[in-house]
């Protein structure tokens, strides 16, 4: 008999939809980052829930706040990504038995922290028994339907960018999984990027007022999968002529003969949003970013052909839907 | 150190909130049965979240559907208790690697036929690997704030009512996990009250339009844990004077000389409705009641002396807070 791990979380979720009727008129269909429902007056309560279990998603080093501050970034990461500024975060924690008291506490902190950061609130949650830590956090807030961004709606042409450069994570979990040696001084900055990872709230909000961006999605299961997913979505493909790569990360894979491209598009659990500007707002956009203290990263556009391609050196190749697929434990 | 085995949920629950800062203008406070957030025009968006853990929550025999249209009664049973309408239901799953595809769709079907039942929809969710099948849903309505009732509120001289007899819940427990025998023409009843129970959702949105229902939950902890939680949040006590238990539940007690007062009590997992009338407005409740099928139970009233008594066979004998704790695994 088939199992999950034989077929991998989309085809779970495609067997699942089979047997679900579609609410009429849902502001967000199926397959995006968020769920929505229409509140009336154009509004709409867009809801995001996520699972971090202890033994499958913590990497080594992790404490129990930090893991509990994640839980909250990556649920507000996909509201940000529509360009929805989360109210409120619900946790529910399965824990075991013999869970210290001190490691509830420090969750609780992670969790408050968390909230804090975005200027929201925990209004509560619930606890079981289970036979590992498990948090399930849900992210809500309530936007205007009409600037919601979706993942569908990038045409050809339009500008592929993302809210910052990447390849610390892939890094971070050479040097955690994989016991690659880093010096010293970029250590701390890669770590941080797993350890203290970041929401684009202010930057996805920015975006959504400027009405310059065409669809959005976070970066969480890496950019590659983004590029895929956002592809799928809108009917295009991309082409990738400047892929941004942070100076850390240019530095750990001289040192380890990595190829910088791999670390920057095949990562993942960094919460950056990968979107689509409309050419004649390019500079509307860009504005809108520096308002917040971001800079604007442009990597390509958006093309025809539905094929992902990056650039790089001169030569056309094809960038692979790679990443972690939580059931097969492959690409 | 401390683990959450010795403190319980409820010391949990106390040990995080210590870190939470409480959003101004909650339209429910902590320690009740759902979360709110003010949407305004008088408005509150209601949320609960609540989770199933496989080897721990769920009983023998109950299969893959049953199991997940449970998580959408349990979830919308605590904002039926406030006379909140279910309008979407998000399913938050965890996984093992080896867990069949069918179980997977069964769990669709189970999602979908809950859902159905109370004119809702589910409008997505998360799937994640786990140790074990994590059930994490979350139940979403709005709601006006005026009618939303609450755990505190029950006056003195309040009628202590439920929307059904008990007894049922704890018979089957006995059968399916003390091997307690059962005579056939009752087993199927019995049995049902566990494995696809009900939510009171019309019920509680006519006791909350009725306006007549001081405070009121749900007894999915057991009625005796019920009356205490009430009796905590309201500064009251309660004096029970008529114990409503199922036929079924009598014959089951007979056979095996149990008490059925405490089948009735010390059960948990029905999800009926336990809730305080103003006396002026017994017969108001009384006919609101009636109009969606359900005959009110009285059990006796809510008294300033905060003691929870049981008066039976012309004895008063204390209720215990007698109920299953999650975490330590007594009363």
């Amino acid at each position: 008999m088939p199992t999950v791990g034989d077929i991998g979380e989309r085809g779970i979720i495609e067997r699942m939809l089979k047997h679900i009727t579609p609410m009429p008129d849902m502001p967000i269909p199926f397959w995006d980052d968020v769920m929505a429902l229409s509140l009336g007056d154009g509004k709409a309560a867009v809801f995001n829930t996520d699972m971090l279990v202890w033994s499958t998603d913590i990497p080594p080093g992790m404490n129990h706040y930090q893991a509990a501050r994640k839980a909250v970034v990556m649920n507000y990461s996909d509201l940000a990504a529509k360009g929805v500024q989360p109210q409120v975060f619900l946790s529910n924690l399965g824990l075991p038995r013999y869970t210290s008291i001190d490691h509830v506490e420090e969750m609780a902190k992670g969790f408050e922290a968390g909230v804090r950061e975005y200027n929201s609130f925990v209004i509560g949650g619930d606890t079981n028994e289970a036979p590992d830590i498990i948090i399930s956090g849900v992210a809500f807030g309530v936007a205007q339907k009409s600037t919601l961004i979706k993942r569908m709606g990038a045409k050809p042409g339009d500008i592929l960018c993302t809210t910052a450069p990447f390849g610390d994570t892939a890094s971070a979990f050479k040097i955690l999984l994989e016991n690659h040696k880093v010096p010293l001084k970029i250590r701390d900055k890669i770590l941080e990027s797993v350890y203290l990872p970041k929401a684009r709230v202010k930057e996805g909000i920015a975006l959504a007022k400027s009405g310059t961006t065409t669809s959005s999605m976070d970066s969480s299961d890496g950019l590659a999968i983004s590029l895929y997913d956002l592809s799928r979505s809108s009917s295009v493909g991309f082409k990738v002529e400047n892929l941004p790569i942070t100076q850390e990360a240019r530095t750990f894979a001289e040192i380890h003969g990595i190829n910088p491209d791999n670390l920057a598009l095949y990562g993942g659990e960094e919460y950056e949003l990968v979107f689509t500007i409309d050419p004649a707002r390019i500079d509307d956009a860009n504005s809108a970013l520096r308002k917040v203290g971001c800079i604007l990263q442009v990597l390509g556009k958006a093309t025809k052909k539905k094929d992902i391609i990056l650039i790089s050196g001169g030569i056309e190749k094809p960038i692979q839907r790679d990443g972690w697929d939580h059931f097969t434990g492959t690409s």
